[in-house]
């Protein structure tokens, strides 16, 4: 049986900031603003409720990390893993936050600000430093947390692992006559039993239903002669799983063979693109390449794959546009799909890794269609 | 028994458009950018996930309201309550969104923005746009939402029933040796039961973990002759729930009384405050003296409340600064308290509305100091 991993430890959060902070000095920026949400997750180990009162951890290289919290939850703060390697700057209710957080920035830096900080705070800070200027860390610094370490890789392989026990289990449920949200539960059930802490989505797109890539699950019954479209993931152990794959009640026709055997060879060919030193954008034409040379393309609607770790969409983005060059140790999704409007939706989904010489994927389970009663 | 509320038409939400475009117009804003979240579920019904892709309705006085979209999420947005008031204008990934939301904005307009729309993007249309210029909306246009209407007053009433109707349930379970966890399991669960769909937060604090006002529940097994704060709350209908009891196990001490006194007497003068024209801070200040005059004044480390509609935390806040005057319908909290570090923490809350001459609780259930076993 898996074992818990051991908890991160201060020392690792305290690598961590100082390497948030030396990468962004390199990239000419004046420091970090790290806001609650995965940034803060990955850095600290600190997850706040996310409300209007400013929480913010504030990176620069050379100096010591400063995390800014409302009063009441100082004593929240100072038990986060990552406390002993911060100093505290709390703030009361009535007072202005972006006057104590201000004498903490250079007043005319450029800064790298965690994309979800809310507008109101970047707002705030705006008016506080009228001389700083700003851009989101997806922008500035963002491969922050897209190199995982050794430790992150076994999380998110073990999470890839418990994702794939749940596909297996899935397959043996009854389709057919059930309500698309029935199959969703059955999914959540089978990702929390295989040690999953937090499920994020469970896609169970039936027929019509899968040909819109972001329907999640509805009321609508199961039947004979369905596709059914399966994507489901959520946190293990802190980090994620992401998985998609393509069944069919009962035996499916040529038309649905074919487009499934096209998506199928697609996600083939993005997972054999991945490699040290191509770039995020060559996964995508990969992918896109093999769809679109069999006649789909303009039914290939999103990119073809995202960034996981902390959490379950984040950079490296595989996309048209991003040149960005794949690192060892980056982890991401490759996800094609084509969506017929009002017949049906294919998509194939692995999480991958860049090794020193390829990718490795951390869903293994068949790509081939299942047939499911 | 109560039934389910009649859903909000296409009509209502489209009234609650043109009442914020105009109310934008009247404070001399070129229009409302609202993100996903609370004001979007308000103006519109629609509640996508949050992600890294822009979701944002562009409201402006005499114009036909826009939602920009992801062409994948567009679906989903076309079923939304309030969509057949809108018009959806949809990108696609690897477009650039703020150069499709840039038409939509005059070019050196002053904004109001949802205050948790993600910096990324207001850094986005910052870029986009440089002429323009933005306040949150708790800045620009505070009362938004704060003023209920009647179907949303019956429902904020509903949860308030609900709540109440749980913390009449969780006097009757056992507090003494079991865990501060179990028996947030057991608010959650009767929240759930008395219709709640959404469980936003079960603090159970217990001696010492009582005076931290933000403990939410913790391993910590409640003991004979704790105090011990219970505060909870969610959704019902849409619409939010919050209110807090300090209960003692067993018979309390002469101090635990007196301190438990106070708060009450402080709680009661706030709510006797409330009336239409007060200022939101005459509630604070009113509930405040009370307690610094029983010379607590330094342990009350919290504003005194907060308004609740589809979110259980938004303006209007009832803290020191604030001048604007409450106005009937307005529906918030009055929440003091004393926390007395090491040893326990008291608070007492209801959810009160302004009505035409005065306040009116939706929290009904006794103030006194309840013992449980």
């Amino acid at each position: 049986m898996p074992t818990t991993p051991a908890p991160f430890t201060a020392e690792d959060y305290q690598a961590r900031m100082v390497r948030a902070a030396d990468s962004a000095a390199e990239a000419g920026l004046a420091g970090v603003l790290v806001a609650p949400g995965p940034d803060l997750t990955y850095l600290t180990g600190y997850r706040p409720a996310v409300t209007e009162r400013l929480t913010l951890l504030v990176l620069a290289a050379g100096r010591e990390p400063v995390l800014v919290v409302p009063t009441l939850e100082a004593p929240d703060a100072e038990r986060a893993p990552g406390a002993a390697a911060l100093t505290l700057r709390d703030w009361t209710d009535g007072k202005d936050p972006y006057g104590v957080t201000a004498p903490l920035l250079d007043a005319d830096g450029h800064f790298g600000i965690s994309d979800n900080a809310w507008a109101m705070h970047l707002l705030g800070l705006q008016k506080a430093l009228p001389g700083t200027s700003y851009a989101s860390l997806t922008e500035a610094l963002p491969m922050l947390r897209a190199v995982k370490d050794a430790t992150e890789l076994e999380r998110l392989a073990e999470a890839g692992a418990a994702a794939d026990a749940t596909y297996e289990e899935i397959l043996k449920v009854r389709f057919s006559g059930r309500k698309e949200t029935d199959v969703a539960a059955d999914l959540a059930a089978l990702l929390k039993h295989f040690g999953h802490s937090q499920v994020d989505f469970t896609v169970v797109g039936s027929g019509p239903n899968g040909a819109n890539p972001h329907h999640e699950a509805g009321d609508r019954t199961i039947e004979h002669g369905d596709m059914v479209v399966l994507d489901f993931g959520g946190l293990k152990h802190g980090y994620g799983s992401d998985t998609s794959r393509t069944v069919h009640v009962g035996e499916p026709g040529p038309a649905e063979r074919h487009v499934h055997d096209v998506v199928q060879e697609a996600q083939r060919a993005g997972v054999e693109a991945v490699k040290p030193g191509a770039a995020c954008q060559e996964i995508d034409r990969a992918a896109r390449e093999i769809i679109e040379e069999a006649g789909y393309g303009d039914l290939f609607i999103h990119r073809t794959g995202h960034g996981i770790g902390v959490t379950t969409h984040e950079p490296p983005y595989m996309i048209e546009g991003e040149g960005r060059p794949l690192v060892p140790g980056m982890c991401f999704s490759v996800e094609p799909g084509i969506y017929l409007p009002g017949r049906f939706g294919v998509r194939i989904e692995d999480i991958v890794t860049v090794t020193e010489d390829g990718g490795r994927r951390l869903n293994t389970t068949s790509r081939e269609m299942a047939i499911v009663g």
